[in-house]
């Protein structure tokens, strides 16, 4: 029996899905690094590659394409229960809640396509009718004419979306669609190897991913440089935390122990939207006084801008709301945890660790049965 | 890094919750044996010993229950769900649902008793108003004098309940309440771990307990006691199907290589309520052959009966429709996922193993950014 608390440093399954080198810095999805993809292929066609291990065809891409179109409306049922849900409930708790909702009246194992594609594409019109339902804001008419990132920011601003947002929302799509066996994808495949159905494995890892320490970081990341405010406040600022002993958001990161791809790559996206905005200044300035000060007070522990740093600032440049920071994670995330619950299900075995009793000895010993 | 698909023989954590010593058949609840709580103590009691880590004084154990039966009312919003979600969904995708739905208007970290007495109280209410309603039965009158698992069955059969089968469903459910780090359990820590709230994790507990690999099984050793029918048709049928290759449901654990202590307590149970029942006659002698069979067939194995197969026995007869077994189980390890959760948060640890990837190689290589 060997004990590994937290699960560091062990290898819980293989997967053809993603490589995450952290020591190379290196992210691949299935034989393409995830930075060369975000360049050259849309979103659909990298849940294309998960989904089914190849880049789609022209004619497989318009099929898939038009199949994900055709799954995007919500039934009146969805939508009386977005308006139903308690006003006080978070976006990633309505988005849970909505997901479980959806399960029932089909046919539970395996889980199949057609019911992870069903899911997805539901996600931004989920948001949106909530998002504005909460506002009083009227729902846009529904499109079919956009892709996943174009009808996401349509339906959330009501107006035909900048062509440069939705290429930076694409990318961000692209490079946040999977990463290895976080803890909402982890999740999603404990739940996977009881047998259970594709509604309970997505429901688990939006769970997982509403936790700060997961999918949180990103509007954690904005508030800091809300709070930092000038460049020439940075040092200060940033040495306070550390010296406080409190969390650095957007640094460091469990497996990368050099940058991380995703990082740059977004900072690039980043760069050609907002390059001389003062936000996305603040944000490079910060960056490179944090890395100084870490370096300072930290020496050795090689942490680096993590993904959720670049992902606050793409996220920003479209001029989404930071409430939506995680709830636009799940949107692309969640077509990764439905790659892991296909490939899970082939290979149906459980995932069932132990634990070590570290309570007190048996009391009740002379009174026993 | 250590590979070991599937977690197996993986210390994952520390607790102090339970020990579970399968080689020596037993199961202790943070110091007492389970078998010797279940006839000495109410599910009440035990629970506040998982939550608390003492048994309570009887001051405090009567504290603990006003707490909780005045947790028990559902609100008009949880009903109007209660009575919209699609007819077709199962009980547990119910149960996912509403858990999920209790979300919002409180703090969500670090994850408090009142959370969970909260959920846990409700769930006897919100399966007896579901069943009720889409039998267009009454809903019975609400009441403040009966324990939780009296309630239960008050709440589901609409009259006043057996004592007998009160004692038995309290037995079943101080049995079933917490088993070290199963599926359902696991998949709460996970979620836990990133820090995320009570809700979510327990939200994918009911997901991963859905699974027919982990709670599923109790109905499931109905169907193969109905199919069997007659003791004497029991070796030609379980023969058949082991030599099919299938699984024997109710039989094996991963973890127990000899007698799984509470299928022992279950036993004795189910005896005490129904000796003398055709039924459970039947169950008996389908165990007697099954255990001469399987050590025929696969010598070595060491398969015993498990907590599933006198599970269905004492379920049945305290007189529970089958399409709740897995609820059931669910009203009672609540409390256990709870104490998980609470443990969990204590330690504060994200529980985040690694993946080995084995799909294909980079194919992308000169064509990198």
């Amino acid at each position: 029996m060997k004990k590994a608390l937290g699960l560091e440093g062990i290898v819980a399954t293989e997967t053809e899905l993603s490589h995450v080198d952290g020591q190379r810095g290196e992210l691949i999805y299935h034989g393409y690094s995830a930075d060369w993809l975000a360049t050259n292929h849309s979103f659909e066609k990298v849940v294309y590659l998960l989904w089914n291990g190849h880049l789609p065809t022209q004619e497989e891409a318009n099929q898939f394409r038009a199949a994900w179109v055709s799954n995007r409306s919500l039934s009146p049922f969805l939508h009386r229960l977005l308006e139903e849900l308690p006003r006080e409930m978070e976006m990633m708790d309505v988005l849970r809640t909505v997901v479980s909702a959806q399960a029932g009246g089909d046919k539970f194992w395996p889980p199949r396509w057609e019911q992870g594609l069903s899911l997805l594409a539901k996600i931004p019109a989920i948001i949106a009718y909530r998002y504005h339902f909460l506002k009083g804001n009227p729902y846009p008419k529904e499109r079919s004419d956009l892709s996943h990132a174009a009808y996401f920011l349509y339906l959330l601003q009501g107006i035909e979306p900048n062509p440069a947002h939705v290429r930076a929302l694409d990318a961000y799509f692209v490079l946040t669609v999977e990463h290895g066996l976080n803890a909402s994808t982890f999740a999603a495949r404990v739940v996977s190897s009881t047998r259970s159905d594709i509604f309970s494995c997505v429901t688990a890892a939006i769970g997982a991913m509403k936790g700060p320490l997961h999918g949180g970081a990103p509007s954690e990341v904005a508030g800091m440089l809300d709070e930092i405010h000038e460049p020439s406040q940075a040092g200060q600022w940033i040495r306070n935390r550390i010296l406080a002993g409190e969390k650095l958001m957007g640094f460091g990161h469990r497996i990368y122990k050099t940058q991380d791809p995703r990082a740059q790559a977004l900072r690039q996206v980043a760069k050609e939207l907002a390059g001389k905005e003062e936000r996305f200044q603040l944000a490079l300035e910060v960056e490179r006084v944090a890395l100084d000060v870490l370096q300072e007070l930290k020496p050795g522990r090689n942490l680096y801008t993590n993904v959720e740093y670049y992902a606050s600032a793409v996220l920003g440049a479209v001029k989404l709301p930071r409430e939506l920071y995680t709830p636009t994670f799940t949107a692309s995330r969640i077509a990764g945890w439905c790659a892991h619950i296909f490939e899970q299900a082939k290979m149906d075995r459980i995932i069932r660790p132990q634990s070590e009793y570290i309570g007190p000895q048996l009391k009740n010993k002379n009174q026993s049965l």
